[in-house]
């Protein structure tokens, strides 16, 4: 049985279902780990759904910051260095990754036992335990007028992954990495494959190739 | 074990293996089919992978279109008309929703067998099996100038959803719904819960709220 909401009808809801409810509306997000330091030297740490592919070639990624949201150091610490880092979440310490959300006053990576890694010549701390880390370099920003959301642009200088979630073809094996998915603000998933298919062509049957 | 890939030996990689695993980074991305129509009344459906939230009130929602990349129909009857609807897409229709990625020169809805659903007075046409079904309307668009990546941003103007997928608290269900996610460019899962948490506070244990 569908329900209908029109616009009046969801501007009319109580704010915090209208909150949950506009927020889910996209479906699973990705969540990263992303990691930073401070100018003067503090490490940071902040869960984010808002990441997104920019090309290949060269590589970019893409992150957006929400205006009057709490993640802001992680912002900062970006504009100011220079550098951030990916790091993918697991069901192993995907509670550690909600934690890191806490309004915490030092290091995100203290407060939840979670160990830094750092690469020679990489300002940004990885997350050690994480088995798919990417190093990235501000390239730039852009904000959006309607509301005052960020968006950040990065290259990927590096890229740290466990061996086992990384296919011949350069595609990547979620379910293996065992990487976790978001949905609305705080609700967490793994992923079950159903099938991986082909190139889809005008009058051509699909076939699984995974 | 660790792989470790710089910018250099990205760069060095083959094409096709540097696209499939830059695609692949950011983990699983939400999958919505995009449903528009020509001034000239041709229906077109298409999916897209980066849909995201950009605020709840006034209810907001941002596509990215990358440069160069196949379904550019739909940027085209956006701009043009000023209606686009997002369809989450289940198990049971998730390879039509990847055939509609084919170059095909009339409706994909005609080739794949989707059924259209039309709102009286919203111009774009809504696939009438998907669960969660968003009616938007243009409100700005902005382009990188890295790489001219095209970011639409909507405001959300009906919403339809099947209740078994909808809390009291305005939280989705995904698994409820059936909802599928994709991975890098062509590899569908489906959600299993792990858990949703309570807010996190310094100096306080989470709760599985679910």
């Amino acid at each position: 049985m569908m329900q209908h909401f029109d616009k009046a009808s969801i501007l009319e809801a109580e704010s915090f279902f209208r909150r949950d409810f506009i927020n889910g509306l996209s479906g699973y997000k990705s969540l990263n780990l992303i990691g930073t330091k401070s100018k003067s030297g503090v490490s940071n740490l902040s869960p984010f759904s808002q990441v997104f592919h920019i090309g290949a070639t060269p590589p970019l990624v893409g992150v957006l910051f929400r205006p009057n949201t709490v993640p802001r150091h992680t912002l900062e610490n970006i504009l100011e260095t220079g550098f951030f880092t990916l790091n993918h979440v697991t069901s192993d310490f995907y509670k550690d990754a909600h934690q890191t959300a806490a309004r915490y006053e030092g290091s995100e990576f203290d407060a939840t036992g979670l160990k830094e890694f750092y690469l020679e010549g990489f300002y940004a701390p990885f997350v050690s335990l994480s088995p798919l880390q990417v190093g990235c370099q501000l390239v730039e920003t852009q904000t959006l007028q309607v509301n005052g959301t960020v968006m950040v642009i990065g290259s990927i200088e590096h890229i740290r992954i466990d061996e086992k979630g990384l296919r011949e073809d350069g595609s990547l094996d979620l379910n293996a990495l065992g990487t976790v998915t978001v949905s609305g603000l705080d609700e967490y998933h793994i992923g079950k494959r159903l099938s991986k298919l082909s190139y889809p062509k005008p009058g051509k049957d699909l076939e699984e190739i995974l």
